[in-house]
């Protein structure tokens, strides 16, 4: 298969996560002169266009099981869009039969194929920007209009291949119609059916073990978590038929009744964020961000690999497809363990004692925080502590590409200039940095430890996600690998 | 007192809350052309700049505490600024001497005093937006750098009023600064110090006559609310030293020991869900909009009523402080009965059973809807339900009117496009509205009414509501009739 003449006018070395994202943001206003025979419509039309519905839902793109689930099936539609012109693949949840070799000499087909299957897709996803999507197809010369199922054109391909995908993945147990509960009026997308209710309040923290929601807002406006998506144990994954399966062990410094250990594990939170560096703060705000880190990591690597149209999306779709696999393992056994946050433990140890730690923004590390004012760096997430979603979905992502490239080099550079933290503007980091990762391996570990230092896991999570991630990477690789084999 | 140019050149009649909206928006791009002699800047400089603020806040302007304390203290810092150009007046927070006639034959000296005086007080409230301020003063050829306190200046005055003002109120019990219950690190601004906890979860209604936080959000964020700023109770009040001369009787039909009348109560909500027109929708979006309804209907007034730029201060303020002295009273009165919101009582009472009501965005009245699943036309603010905050504001704003005034003439018109609903954009009106208030007695029961059409109150809140704030304006226009005689 050709190799796109993108992939081969950029040097591998000069891609940063800003060059990436100019690539990325600007075609969206430039498609006139998109290139549909040698371009990849993929990287330069759909994710420009999806990009800011997914911000939309998710405005640091922090919220993984919603983010990925997003990604997963757009990535989705492309792969069964394409799988007609592949030597013997076939699609997830389509087979739409055979094309002659000659039909893929260049991108064209596949590019036109993967275009109408995204449109269905982000037509599900996210209905009331039905005019963005028009706007999407139309800005390469094609007509949302055209509804055909000819399997022997690829318009007709790619919506036969987005309409299946659509009709199997609707009703998968996200509730992404809010439709389960047997729900008919004033339907909430994505909420919860699973009755999960949690045992402490944001007021009082009665069992001490167990995940407490935190209070979050400004100015006066508070709000208290809910857990997010709990039903995303019940969604169905692609690789695995049952999440028990992925197991983690018990987290048992998280029990209260072992007080030595769980004061343990709380003060090395306490230790890491009383010497938080420049460097550790940068890279806990990247990892945070699910599009900058996973994401754009996946794109740079498909760059950097000169990966064909083709490889890119068989590798994109891997990535997505593991974390969301990942995720539905996790979310069962966050919904299990139901754990304690450190910003809980820290509270119920220390109360009004004082404490070492992170005074806040612009204020770095003081010495006289009371107990129960104690703050992570990064705001917590809204879902138990046990295991590190985070921590499973970066280890999902390394290990499904190193898998599918067959290396564990990556060579990640990411550019993070002075004052430009959103935690701490102006003031983090104190001069330009330039986080750098030179392999997978250093993506995952840096991913998962920042989740500690930032103050939102205690240590023992991190392994336990990790575990979990790569081992679903496995699984999702070898999915993969069936559906190329046409199996 | 000369009457401005402005004031004179505009027939009532024509006035309408878009003209309002555009005669308030539009002049902070054109504010070189500022007339200070002739014009009012406390309309046409200070709110244009300070609206933004107020909206970053509160995106719907419903999140009444906060709002209101703003509005407040702004018109207080005008008040206050004024009072040397007033024959006998003197400030609430500061007594600045007397200044001669011939300073205030024009405007000149009275819009530079308010617009330092604003400076500080726009600094305080919103300190994160200081550029703004700068570019306020800017806008008229005002120095922001200038910081005389010369009391012959009227500069000197206004910061002189802005700085005192900004003293008495910035630990006045709201918290503004973040720093009640002696917090030192992660401050937040205006966040409970009282310990308020309801006794029910959003999983659980386990006391009926209760209330019981909602869940909130969309698209699979979902958050629980938080009882906003209740220790407004506990902030100092303008014109009365203690809340507890203001009760309302008990809310008997929100106990549900009185089934009867407790499920009598939730059906009369049922009856009215099922039965809005849109014209009830129009005026209840209108109503739950505070800069909409109380805001821009003073304004209007005053232009009707042809005020000069030191009677709209004055009737600014007052209006303001009513209102806002009337949430002191009446978040004491809510966390008193702590008292059961309307859809947490009809789902206690039908739970699975269907009922007849409105069925959501564009679904009109249903026959089939099961009670649990019943949600009031407007979003069901953050604060128990007992008495109703809005027809209290409204009951405060409309007294404070008609004592100012003189007249319960009002004459406002409201319209409202075809589809223009934030509730059900695009459906409703079916056809171009327009909401006439002839008297400010049709605005406050339009208004107190307004808030059981759209689900969020019981009926016998709202009398509780208009008793207290129309009692409030008695006080707080007997409060600024001391300070304009200079007691």
């Amino acid at each position: 298969m050709s190799k796109p003449e993108l992939f081969h006018s950029l040097h591998p070395r000069i891609l940063t996560l800003s060059l990436i994202l100019c690539m990325v943001i600007i075609p969206a206003k430039a498609n006139e002169h998109h290139d549909l025979a040698n371009g990849n419509a993929a990287i330069e039309v759909v994710i420009p266009f999806a990009i800011p519905a997914i911000f939309e839902v998710s405005p640091t793109a922090s919220d993984a099981t919603l983010v990925l689930r997003a990604t997963t099936l757009i990535t989705n539609s492309w792969f069964d869009a394409v799988a007609p012109y592949h030597p013997t693949a076939v699609g997830v949840y389509s087979n739409l039969g055979r094309r002659p070799a000659n039909e893929s000499e260049d991108n064209t087909n596949l590019n036109i194929a993967l275009l109408y299957a995204s449109y269905h897709a982000l037509n599900s996803l996210f209905p009331h920007r039905n005019s963005d999507w028009r706007a999407m197809l139309e800005s390469v010369g094609l007509d949302p209009e055209n509804t055909s199922t000819d399997l022997t054109e690829p318009a007709g391909i790619g919506n036969s291949a987005g309409m299946a995908l659509v009709a199997a993945r609707e009703n998968d147990g996200m509730n992404q119609l809010g439709n389960e509960g047997d729900r008919t009026y004033h339907r909430a997308p994505y909420a919860d059916y699973t009755d999960y209710a949690p045992v402490n309040t944001a007021y009082e923290l009665s069992d001490p073990s167990r995940w407490q929601p935190a209070m979050t807002g400004s100015n006066g406006l508070f709000k208290i978590q809910q857990f997010v998506t709990p039903q995303m144990r019940l969604t169905e994954p692609y690789s695995y038929h049952n999440p028990k399966r992925f197991r983690a062990r018990p987290p048992v410094k998280s029990n209260v009744r072992n007080y030595g250990a769980y004061r343990q594990q709380a003060d090395e939170v306490l230790q890491a964020s009383a010497s938080m560096t420049d460097e550790q703060k940068a890279k806990a705000e990247l990892f945070d961000n699910k599009i900058n880190s996973l994401g754009f990591s996946a794109v740079f690597a498909a760059f950097s690999q000169q990966l064909s149209l083709a490889e890119f999306i068989q590798y994109d779709f891997l990535t997505n497809m593991a974390a969301f696999d990942t995720a539905i393992a996790i979310w069962q056994e966050k919904e299990r363990f139901d754990a304690v946050r450190p910003f809980s433990a820290i509270a119920y140890i220390y109360g009004d004692e004082l404490v070492t730690a992170w005074g806040g923004p612009g204020q770095g590390t003081v010495y006289d925080l009371k107990g129960s004012e104690w703050t992570s760096y990064l705001p917590v997430a809204d879902h138990p502590e046990y295991p590190s979603a985070s921590a499973s979905f970066c280890a999902a992502h390394a290990e499904a590409s190193r898998l599918y490239l067959g290396s564990d080099q990556l060579g990640y550079v990411v550019p993070v200039p002075q004052g430009s933290s959103r935690i701490e503007p102006g003031f983090t980091p104190t001069e330009d940095l330039e986080l750098v990762f030179p392999t997978w391996s250093d993506f995952e570990q840096n991913c998962s430890m920042s989740r500690f230092w930032s103050g939102v896991h205690f240590l023992s999570s991190l392994p336990a996600g990790e575990r979990i991630g790569n081992r679903v990477a496995g699984y999702a690789y070898r999915f993969l690998d069936a559906k190329l084999k046409g199996e």
